[in-house]
């Protein structure tokens, strides 16, 4: 395919004027689901990419960044992570990785599309296995709903990996979800939340974030940066929050001896997730 | 400016289907020089920006984190860091940065294209101090040339911000310049290699590049990560090669304490740009 001739798909930074593109070599599939657009096309270089409402959600060969990144950090900051719950995205690849730690006894997979799931599970063949293992429970309807039924204390971690719109960090049901997160997660326990973009702090609503944690009564809360090459900026960045639990300090010694592979993840990539920029510092006081 | 009707200025990967975008508000200036294309415009939220050569080497806003991490770790991990040369590009930003070190009696600034210079410091004003800085001294000429002059043992660090396109790194000019490179450093000394996005290593040869450095006598060498937002990928590295010196350790109090405002570096970060992804490893053997 000529460069000319090439197809392109194109991700901007709503009102920032910064954009990435993918060339499509193969439109596979696309459709409107109740709640959202949902497509997939086969990329020039990177594989298969899934895009939810406009964004890039999973790129088969590259989305390895995000989802160790979203899952390993916070499961070596935990004790004994037994009780995991994963807020979409959809395409449940965060639920392999939780599955790859020993003492994950029960998993739960929460999102509001299940043909979504359904989608990736078609396309990107791989995630299955972790779909049909004995510990994964999956729950098809909003976070909200399902934060709101879930029993207090009930969960050592909750990674709520939904990519939100700037205009949801200032809505009461933010407010809402993260005073039961803090509910529904036991002594010890930690919150990891997606936060997007670090490159311009503002629109990712970092300090609100921060505030609103503390306030509901995570004692500790730190970000973790890491690579997102497929997102505008090529940058992302999570919060994490911990109930009583120091989210600076994780298992160095298990996380170097870790039983399983990672492409991006290692003891001395955890460590510098957690160095905070110069200009990010002011947004976290 | 609406959406529809917006320039952006695109910038692809060669041959590797990925490209990022920048809106345009406003183009300021376009020439053909005798070496290559210069183009400057005024982006939509990242100010000014420096085209050379169909890739972005300039941006106004968000230009720290490539100006300070071709900088800082170099010369914190440099004990006495005196004699800097700095090869291209052409805007002069990490010239200003060198300069705040205040050991530093002696910075040199090697650039082909001398209307590079010019046209960045009439349109970046803020680099114009340090050009007339009594430590500065200006070549206009290829870096081979500079270097294969150059007084053996004459610098303590060589900045190599020059922007290859791969089959340099195949080819018999560069072995010859990493030899010069070598030569010309004093013992104790450090080169820093710019070496373009980490994703795919292969394309930044990056397995070649340690392997030559290794061999023309660089006893230590260290890649060194950090954010490029306005590259492909949106992420960037370089080499750290050392003359006799451990690379991987740095005057960490000293960079703690720094009398300069930086944006991005700090120790922890510098400690965090160490870090070597999982993936990357296996080229660095």
């Amino acid at each position: 395919m000529s460069a000319q001739n090439a197809v392109w798909y194109r991700e901007n930074w709503p009102n920032r004027g910064i954009g990435v593109s993918l060339r499509v070599t193969e439109a596979l599939h696309e459709e409107r689901t109740p709640f959202q657009k949902v497509k997939i096309f086969q990329s020039d270089s990177f594989g298969k990419v899934l895009v939810v409402d406009k964004r890039i959600v999973l790129c088969e060969n590259q989305g390895f960044f995000h989802r160790e990144m979203m899952v390993h950090p916070a499961l070596f900051t935990h004790r004994t992570p037994k009780r995991v719950a994963i807020l979409g995205f959809g395409d449940c690849s965060l639920l392999a990785e939780v599955l790859k730690h020993e003492a994950v006894g029960e998993a739960w997979f929460v999102e509001q599309d299940e043909r979504v799931t359904r989608l990736a599970e078609q396309y990107f063949p791989r995630l299955k296995e972790a779909n049909n293992h004995p510990h994964a429970n999956f729950f098809y309807g909003t976070a909200e709903a399902w934060i709101a039924d879930a029993v207090p204390a009930a969960f050592d971690l909750i990674i709520d990996d939904r990519r939100h719109r700037r205009a949801v960090f200032q809505a009461k049901a933010m407010e809402d979800f993260c005073r039961n997160a803090h509910l529904v997660l036991a002594e010890g326990g930690v919150l990891v939340q997606y936060l997007g973009s670090p490159l311009l702090p503002e629109s990712a609503g970092l300090r609100q974030r921060v505030k609103l944690l503390r306030e509901v009564g995570f004692d500790q809360v730190h970000p973790l940066i890491f690579p997102e090459p497929f997102a505008p900026s090529g940058w992302a960045g999570a919060l994490l929050a911990g109930k009583q639990r120091r989210v600076q300090v994780f298992r160095e010694e298990d996380a170097a001896e870790r039983q399983f592979v990672t492409h991006y993840y290692n003891e001395a990539i955890h460590r510098a997730a957690l160095a905070v920029p110069e200009y990010i510092k002011a947004h976290l006081q």
